[in-house]
């Protein structure tokens, strides 16, 4: 094989045609009867999808192989042996009655740029790896074995599909045994790129074609429990009340006005409400809620939830409740690296494409990868900003302007990244 | 037997340790190993104490017999044939692990005033009929079957026994095919007297003995379907939400207004509150809560469903939901008769206690009754405010107090209703 320099105003495309035909296959497997598809981790259809795009790596040059965790990797080798390799890919599961592209974009384009390279002539200099991680859905359990932050107790976790873990692992041709061979070394890779539909509107809603992730951001989750008295509806005059709904329903107003009042891209929820005992005809004594925060920068976080605990406590006293906060989860953010979002920036004006930098709110693989190099993430609009949904759509256009650019940008940190 | 005439400074009192002694023996029939006790309507216990009462209801000197609705009645003749009898009891049956005193202390009290009739050799002019109603706490079935309140498909509820009501009335001596033989026609009573526990703590924190009900309030109820977005908590930036939680919550707090910006003595109860799908990481599409209100006058309740709904409608606006009602309940207030308010006033001046008028949040098959003709209830304090628990306790000088009174105010009534 021939080794073509790349030409600054380079215009080699994607194979449109190739990517939807992969992508309309792909999609074929594991089809639910309500519409999308049901493509649990460890699944028979799973393993089905893996076969299959592992097919398609060896028609795009690559050679693939299965680490411990389960992930495959499918390798083409540099001109300079001396370097770390450049990966790129996504996961091919799903959520139940999941949506066609959350997952199998990034792949399938991922193989379709290493298949363009290939019938271009096009050789890196450093390795490439086309990556799909195994368990996304469940829990990013390819990629954080990858980054040695699966601790071995969840190998026994029961996955959606059924399936231990470990179990799972097993079915796909990993190792749960021999885990730590699949750990990759801080600096053991050149960089990560991982193309991924937005799953929000804020592409769409401002008409432009690619998002530059700026990195994924910090998830802290909280269990709220308010306590009250339960008692009866109506022999309970309203000033003898301990009501916990409505202590929850002055957390909930206390939550959106805390995470509007400061600027930012950082989002605020509460999703879970449970009003217990639940009838009609009793004052709750206990309400379930949830808190999540999340934001590229901890500090945001820290300083809305002193804010929202303190003015929790105003509430308690005020409605006679109390408030328990429990941590759930409280996640790093990852940043991307200028380096890679320079590259995309680079390669979205190459193919020409309009592209505004933005946060991920939703968790990916590649924040797992972080601590190894530099990553950086990809989006393409999301009609509706619909996901893990049979409706989750991207328009033909944002798909092959996504792997486009994907291409463009891997050949740019190929130049540019040590 | 002669008959008293009953001195205006009468001083006959109830037999506290004969009461105490049954009420004690009441509350083992159906002893709950938690506490309390689960004597659910038509259940082996239930009968059992159907049993016991009846026996009690006969050394009382009264007469008893059971109606095609499963109610008890047991009568004794007065001295005045033309004249329609005085009604007065309760129930006992219970809720699923609930108190002692709920339905056993009406029902237990009123046996004891007729006992203590029979020891005095008091004979009353109107017949006297103690009744214990069947199955209060399933839905006053046994009282709406006397009114004509009870529709035949309703026959075919499952009560929580796990019996259909037209089974469980055949298992305690009714017949479901002859129900409309329990009807008795409206001014068919001379009048009906129950005594009940308060199951709030009004009595209790004024310092009160006798509760003198004005009435059994309206209930009203609707299910609320508020309607958004599900969308993903990360992805979603907070100006793009259509978040059912966040307007459930402004509901709750727009409810709370509503009453409690208009005096009196209504009440409004969100007690149900479910977001939909309800994990931390989405935003609910959609919240099913209740709302409840309660009030002696309708017009109140009329009122503040026309403030809700019209305010519900701006929340929608501002949250981008939509708000749906569905009423479920609307029952009519039943007030009490002021002769029968009289007499339960001068009762508890007879016996030196203290007295209040006060709605009944809470409905009582005396609410079933006041078609038919004059009701009037007594309420005496419950520690706490705590009912349909195995914590409800009044103490024993409440209950002293209330037998009293409604020995007492069954004597007034009997000289001054015709």
């Amino acid at each position: 094989m021939r080794r073509l320099r790349i030409p600054e105003r380079n215009v080699i495309r994607i194979d449109e045609a190739r990517l939807q035909a992969r992508m309309a296959a792909l999609a074929r497997i594991g089809r639910d009867p309500r519409g999308g598809v049901s493509r649990l981790a460890y699944s028979d259809t799973d393993r089905e999808a893996r076969e299959t795009v592992t097919a398609w790596m060896r028609e795009a040059g690559l050679t693939p192989r299965v680490d411990a965790a389960g992930n495959i990797i499918a390798r083409r080798d540099g001109t300079d042996a001396s370097l770390a390799p450049l990966l790129f890919g996504s996961h091919v599961d799903s959520v139940p009655n999941g949506g066609d592209l959350d997952g199998p974009l990034g792949t399938l384009a991922a193989i379709e740029a290493a298949h363009t390279m290939l019938d271009a002539g096009v050789r890196t200099r450093h390795p490439i790896e086309v990556v799909v991680w195994s368990n996304e859905e469940g829990g990013l359990y390819g990629s954080r074995a990858v980054s040695g932050q699966l601790p071995h107790a969840e190998l026994d976790n029961v996955s959606a599909s059924g399936r231990t873990i470990a179990d799972g692992i097993r079915a796909i041709g990993g190792d749960p045994e021999r885990l730590a061979e699949a750990r990759r070394a801080p600096g053991s890779i050149a960089g990560y790129l991982e193309l991924h539909i937005e799953q929000g509107q804020v592409l769409e809603s401002t008409g432009t074609d690619i998002g530059i992730v700026l990195g994924i951001v910090a998830i802290y989750q909280w269990e709220v429990t308010i306590t009250g008295v339960t008692n009866h509806s109506g022999t309970t005059p309203m000033d003898r009340r301990h009501d916990a709904v409505l202590a929850g329903a002055r957390f909930v107003e206390l939550v959106h006005r805390a995470v509007i009042d400061e600027p930012g891209t950082h989002v605020g929820t509460v999703g879970r409400f449970e009003a217990s005992p639940g009838a009609p005809n009793a004052i709750a004594g206990e309400v379930v809620c949830s808190l999540e925060l999340r934001a590229l920068d901890t500090g945001v976080i820290e300083r809305l939830y002193a804010r929202i605990e303190t003015e929790a406590k105003a509430i308690a006293e005020a409605t006679g409740t109390t408030f328990a906060f429990s941590g759930l989860i409280a996640s790093v953010p990852a940043p991307s690296d200028p380096r890679i979002r320079g590259a995309i920036a680079a390669a979205a004006r190459t193919v020409g494409c309009s592209a505004r930098e933005m946060p991920s709110g939703a968790g990916h693989d590649a924040q797992c990868l972080a601590p190894l190099g530099p990553i950086g993430m990809i989006f393409i609009p999301s009609v509706g900003g619909v996901s893990h949904s049979p409706g989750e759509y991207s328009t033909p256009e944002a798909v092959r302007n996504g792997a486009n650019v994907l291409l463009h940008a891997v050949l740019e940190a190929d130049r540019t990244l040590p």
